[in-house]
């Protein structure tokens, strides 16, 4: 797989308001993605819920984004679980039904002491897909394991033969910088913090994966283009909007959040599942009002709704 | 279900050098158990990596020590997941082939944020045995949810019918005595941390679950013994050798270190899974030699031991 | 000098409304402690805002208790500070004046990274007064320095020819058995949590370091006495009262919530200093109400109050 | 005062080989600065090891730079302490001397528990020195005091009239761009991490404080330059090799190694102070090979160093 260009959208799975899942949400969602310019999902991931999902539901989720996008975009699907063993199913599931490319957070509960283990361990879950590019997820603040990634890179790069890269989720844009660049950027380092993409931009970025291009992707697509246009004040006016809205949704629990505004744009994704708490009305007009006043609504291309808010 | 007296031993679970099970060792290991006169077992805990198996391990793991125990003691089902929903499956499951208690931690990928959070996501996990006695495991170090106990027993006492207690593996004994008297000693709180046990006793501890008791229950039943007889001046030399005992144990990664020590008694009960890793021959003997410079084999009673070392 | 029994209070330093030292109070401060008969005090400690005074006020603090005290009971210095070289300024200061022992936290901007650092550290500042007995102030939960202690003994012991032992401020009573223990029970270890006093003597302890001590030091006797007569039921009943004292206590920030008990009993210490921030009049109601609901005024002797409350 | 632009460097404090102050190293170290186009200096910081000296000490090297400095830059006087007291009086100091700023951490042994009781103490401190203008000094890292700086401009820019700015030393550069943009740019926001300066340009930085700009301004300069003409290739490129250094020289203690790095230059800045340990002889050479493969030295205009290397 070549290296991947663009906004990755790290899709929310949609429940019902009883918490089964609700797959019928799940076309309608692909389309507005597409329309977006979006290049690929990554499913199951984080924000997704994988890791509130049983492993049926997560292979059910799956199959309906891989069915609904039709090779209209990449499927990333996120495979981490406390159990490797599960991975590996997960894994291999992903890789029958057509998935693009398969990614895995650290275990989670007991956790890797060191590169070499966490190595081991991504390597296992690897090769329950081989041919299929796959990429660890570093997201150090909510796994709880920090690992340095030159290192993670040097020592997998010969032990994992289908590692792709990196999703990096980490503000520490000096070490992606260097994963960037090491083995003459062999590896592809998909970044990962949405408000930080023209700092990343900045040091080379390419391509990034994040929850808000589920609904946000045109206005970070600006970002893009001023930087790629050499405006760089332009940019840093689109990236310092985004930064805002973060700032106004990350008032409240960050994926209750984002399943409300997408609710607020005409997909009704549904509450989330415990331990995350969906946000209570007064919440969701709290929210509603404060992205109001930053003109939210009007700034997103009529695509980017499914109605009018 | 009165309250347990008494030594749980949390039970790890044995592999074959594949890592696949090895519920052939399992009848051995429980007699074993019923021997050194342990009160029942915690079965799919953390030491028996629960969270590094299948759902369908699991499940089978637990039918295993059932079928073995038949009755002769307690077996707590350990059911804790990332996914409430999995955890409902394996407690409906445990219920239903006869165990005699269930518990669970708290979710561990995204964490319960306040009190009423992980009272809420208790709830939903035991509502799926109503009829099981359910112990909340509060292990703050390997979850990194810390609530106030009290104040979960206060929410969760009126929430969970079939809430029994809590199985508190803290340092924090003087929480663990304010739950051991709160609301009249309704509650069932049994000690986790082995090297704690005669402080543990000291505030009114009646039963403990934990790993060691695996191996060396008949050591610690003579801290019991001596604490009951008033003899504070030998429990605290029963404990202070435990603590010796762990404190060489430590040098080496837990899980791993105890499996490694009963192999030494005859019981081999394979690799731990990554992301744990299993002592080398060098560390087996250096674990060995350090074990044997405190006397420790000679200690332990003849039955024990499936064979001297 | 031989080994400390009983109890050593922790005093807070007395401050007029302005913030100013109030040095008036402590001969005051000083003859209660006496009657309630407290051992010893700890000065300048976490509890006295040591780090937050000048150098030149600790000493006039230091100065101030060794007078009051004038040899009725013994007085350890707290010399702790960013700066090793103004610890070294306290610590021959403290010896010149009279002290019977002083005590240093590790260094708490910069930490010290390994074992052998610590001990480096700690035998600058104990070189500072040669001829007075040093103990090490662990408290890992304060200075996220939380070192193994039984290494430190071990490295120290030959390097530190004052070394008096360490003040252990930690939960983890397992390790402090072990150092009591250690090289034949040679150094002094006095445990630093009230809230696990009679877990701390199950183990063997026989001093204590603590802010409680201050206020309600005649109650903790009552947890030794029965403890020393072989009354477990007592001492744990004794305990558990002090248990949930401190709890009431912890709704609000400890040292100020501590200096408004003291108020309470008739002895003015003034506010905190930032970034400690004095309880409100409502917060000092609530506490002082709480107190009351647990009889706790009735619970201590008159000689423990200048007027009754 | 008018915003800053341009790099400050954060100068270490020389120390002979017993620890001692050694000032007479100061008037070369800033005539190189003042040749390598550096605009200011940040004095007695956590790289001037302001916490490992007396109250005495770091009014002495105070003395001793602006003394050097004679207005040819500016001098930023650091002035946390553990003692808001001890602040005060190195601000009234600082300001007597002539320094044209100064800045303080956050306390760091009491630490302050939200952004109000954060914004009350540098308020005391910002009073003691109220015509110079007033920094705070934000560095989770070290003082483990991370509130949101919007709040804290929000709350201490109507409370301290002589707030300047913020000295901005994290990774999370969304938040940064925040407070750049604010009160529509009114604050001075410097950037505080050196690997990080290209993306801090991305979003706006014109002005930077750090340590490695005592060593390497020139190699940065070129950062800079390149991203002012539009020339990213070029500015990623220069910031790349940076980061490289900077990750060569944190296989070693960091203070330390810079200490080391700048003897290799020339200027023998002595030994770091405890709990500081300074880099071994085979750990020097070590470093200088590794920097010499990245031809570090070759690099430097020679006005960057004292003599070849």
């Amino acid at each position: 797989m070549k290296k991947i260009e663009g906004l990755i959208a790290a899709v929310f799975t949609p429940f019902h308001a009883d918490g089964s899942l609700n797959k019928d949400m799940i076309p309608s969602l692909v389309n507005k993605l597409v329309n977006d310019g979006v290049k690929g999902i990554f499913v199951c991931g984080s924000n997704g819920e994988g890791p509130n999902m049983t492993t049926a539901e997560r292979m059910e989720v799956t199959e309906a984004f891989i069915s609904a996008v039709n090779k209209r975009m990449l499927v990333i699907v996120h495979v981490g679980h406390s159990s490797i063993a599960e991975s590996k199913q997960l894994a291999a599931h992903a890789a029958a039904q057509g998935a693009d490319a398969f990614a895995s957070v650290a275990a989670f509960y007991f956790k890797p002491l060191h590169v070499q283990n966490l190595v081991d361990c991504m390597a296992a879950i690897a090769s329950a897909a081989p041919a299929l590019p796959f990429y660890y997820y570093h997201i150090p603040h909510l796994t709880g394991v920090g690992m340095d990634m030159i290192e993670f890179l040097t020592l997998a790069g010969s032990r994992i033969p289908n590692l792709a890269g990196l999703k990096y989720t980490a503000a520490t844009i000096y070490e992606y910088q260097s994963c960037l660049n090491a083995f003459e950027g062999k590896f592809d380092i998909l970044y990962g913090l949405d408000e930080l993409l023209l700092p990343a931009l900045s040091v080379g970025a390419r391509a990034a994966i994040g929850s808000t291009y589920t609904f946000a992707a045109p206005l970070y697509y600006k970002v893009i283009a001023a930087f790629d246009n050499g405006d760089l004040v332009a940019a840093r006016k689109h990236q310092a909007y985004m930064v805002e809205v973060i700032r106004v949704m990350l008032r409240f629990p960050p994926i209750p959040a984002q399943k409300a505004i997408m609710k607020m744009l005409g997909w009704d994704l549904g509450p989330a599942r415990l331990p995350l708490v969906t946000l209570t009305d007064a919440q969701y007009k709290e929210l509603y009002d404060a992205l109001n006043r930053l003109s939210f609504f009007e700034q997103l291309p009529a695509a980017n709704k499914l109605h009018s808010v």
